[in-house]
């Protein structure tokens, strides 16, 4: 298979690139002591079957700032890294549901999005290169039967409704041992998947329906404690301070004190940080929705005043999130600026911002590309409604770390990015470990 | 990293293609069933640390010729597969020891094999790379202190002596909890490996001081047969017939009637085979010993006679291979024919001939490269002494196959020598299974 040439590749463009530097330096240098405490910690706790984490790298400070267990995007990573996806896959399934050869992809019913649909069609390349049979079983309300949508790559994806035979599920002629889940369940989580004799990955109950960031940012709070005591660093580096709100009705104002009490507490922790780093940037808050977002119900705030004079517009975007499901928890999270910035020939360019986001399946990292977004500022969130942004995929993996060259060269950076995924990740395995 | 833009691939030049297309179509059809019997067998039988296993491609036959349990070669690896190596290495080292995070790799001692060295240079990193902290230990003897040898690579490597501390070894203030051996211990099991409390993998009575190629390809034959059977097809494609001889004296003569005896036999079985299948080609034989080589004590004959008519300097060459060490095992074993050739600008070359072999870590097949020798002819041993093989990097891994392209086309041809290896892998999981 070709690797893209890709010698574009994101740069640091800040003068306060310090901290990050000393940070990746720090973890190069104790690679085998991370990777043995990794290790450790995935025998306590079994990874996910699979995720994606955004991060954000402020070059002071890089960080997780969303977990996605049920990811998309599968189309935007290098295609030469696709084996290494395929032996992972094969390494999780194979744990999984050892002796399965049939699997059942439930994908999301976004049938007219033909980014999602396109990842779809890698997702199911990987699970049938890995040695499974694979067929897609949609949750589209009416879907009677097979239904067949080509795609641009040239690729289609088969369509197939989902028949339910007492505690088992299946498509035409197709009795799968495994259920893959690639639907985050916003809408809530269907009958058809309860009570199942099949083991489902990821647990249905994972998904938002249930799941709350703010239970994620807890565990990641004390993963990166952990892991910032092994390495004698402060945990800042690697941790949005955040706090929550429940009972919020935007709609109603009810619960504007708490958000506009946490804000204040919120920047003046990170204002602390900020003048004991030498940080002369204006910290900001990002409030967003507890469960689950698509980029939607969320906003960057500098002052708590800005929380109390939402107008009615601002009011209702935030109310509501996927699938229309009214918002009454908040997270509220220190925000981390984003300076990576990409422009073409290589040169830094003005304004076009690049959020890294990397892919794990199992407890292995395979891939990532950037959100490279040329209409958006730094502190602003590159995942939003409405939002177009390039995917530039990593060149390299993030496994292969490179010591002739220095702590912030491409490989090296994608390393320390691989690391701070899978801490995100270690926190998402504690918070299955919990529920379960 | 960059991926070599290989455009020049090996070409299978005969009309004899016919069964072997048939194969790798067989092959490709059933991925699904091959993998789930592959997952299954697995569960039974663990594979060993790590296998390269040499190929032959007849065009109507595709067979294992050899498997080797302590790999070198690692650097004709195409680097951008490094990953995979990688991340099969961490599921082989948490499999084998979780919390080991220190690795004594204990290679051979040819210091003035730069090859060889540079090989031991790739697996060193691989393992670093895969985070755990490595160093390696030497059975040199006489070897008092560390001695550095610099590598055209500009790599270098660090031999160091290894210090016997009562049931662990050690080198100089490093007490590792795992032992690597990339060694095939040809001249006899070191004392100072006995009895140690730290595991040691692959276990050193795998080496050739007590392993025979007559049980692993005893083993082949039941995997081939089960194997044969999952999927319809006459298991002779796949598997070399072979026989063996005892009690073997070369100069002495001794054992002389056992080796014309098994010729003629493996000559008159191959001839049914080929006259069944519309092969015209003569067949022939190889004898090898049963107790490893490095392409020492191995010769290729057409007739019983030519046994018995060996000279005095054809005798002296089969009398004792690597180290030194009497042959008095000797295994018989149908040669296949290489078809495959090379040729620069992608031309099929005249007598460039072109012989697979495949690299497995823990059960996951990592990448291969070609043995190609323009010197020899397609019936002749690739790995011979004097050889000077041009190693030809894989363009792209075993396990992506396309079902876009035809099934010849490189990565599904590279897909069958990916599960056949791992047929060959199989066989020597269960000589480990046996002998435990």
């Amino acid at each position: 298979m070709a690797v893209s040439p890709l010698h574009v590749v994101p740069h640091l463009t800040t003068a306060l690139s310090g901290p990050l530097q000393h940070l990746e330096t720090v973890l190069l240098g104790h690679q085998s002591r991370i990777e043995a405490w990794l290790r450790g910690e995935w025998l306590k706790t079994p990874a996910p079957f699979y995720a994606s984490v955004d991060l954000r790298n402020a070059g002071f400070k890089l960080a997780p700032v969303d977990t996605n267990l049920f990811p998309a995007g599968f189309n935007n990573l290098n295609r030469a890294f696709l084996p290494l996806c395929i032996q992972a896959t094969q390494s999780a399934i194979e744990r999984t549901c050892p002796t399965a050869s049939g699997v059942l992809l439930v994908p999301e019913s976004h049938t007219r999005n033909v980014y999602y649909l396109e990842s779809l069609a890698t997702l199911r390349e990987i699970i049938a290169k890995a040695g499974f049979e694979v067929r897609i079983g949609s949750l589209l309300p009416g879907l009677t039967e097979a239904r067949r949508i080509d795609l641009p790559s040239g690729r289609a994806v088969l369509l197939e409704p989902i028949r339910r035979e007492g505690r088992r599920i299946e498509v035409e002629g197709f009795s799968p041992c495994l259920i893959l889940l690639n639907n985050d369940l916003a809408g809530g989580r269907p009958p058809v998947l309860e009570d199942l004799d099949q083991p489902i990955v990821p647990p249905p109950w994972l998904g938002w329906t249930d799941r709350l960031k703010s239970l994620h940012f807890t565990h990641y709070r004390a993963v990166a404690r952990e892991f910032a005591e092994l390495l004698d660093i402060d945990p800042w580096l690697i941790d949005p301070v955040f706090r929550n709100c429940g009972e919020i009705d935007f709609m109603k104002r009810d619960g504007e004190d708490c958000l506009a009490r946490n804000t204040e507490a919120l920047l003046e922790e990170v204002r602390a940080k900020y003048a004991a780093y030498g940080i002369d940037r204006e910290p900001f808050v990002v409030v967003k929705a507890d469960a689950g977002t698509y980029g939607m119900a969320i906003m960057t705030v500098k002052s708590p005043a800005e929380v109390r004079r939402l107008n009615r517009k601002q009011r209702s975007r935030m109310a509501a999130t996927k699938e229309g499901r009214a918002v009454s928890k908040v997270l509220l999270q220190e925000g981390v600026y984003t300076f990576e910035t990409w422009g073409p020939g290589g040169a830094p360019a003005e304004g076009a911002v690049a959020e890294p986001v990397v892919y794990l399946i199992d407890h292995f990292v395979v891939g990532g590309f950037y959100r490279v977004h040329t209409q958006r500022g730094p502190q602003e969130n590159l995942n939003a409604p409405g939002m177009h942004f390039q995917p530039l995929a990593f060149a390299e993996t993030c496994i292969n770390p490179d010591d002739r060259q220095a702590p912030d060269a491409e490989p090296n950076r994608f390393y320390a990015y691989g690391v701070i995924a899978r801490l995100a990740l270690l926190a998402a395995a504690r918070e299955v470990a919990e529920h379960a």
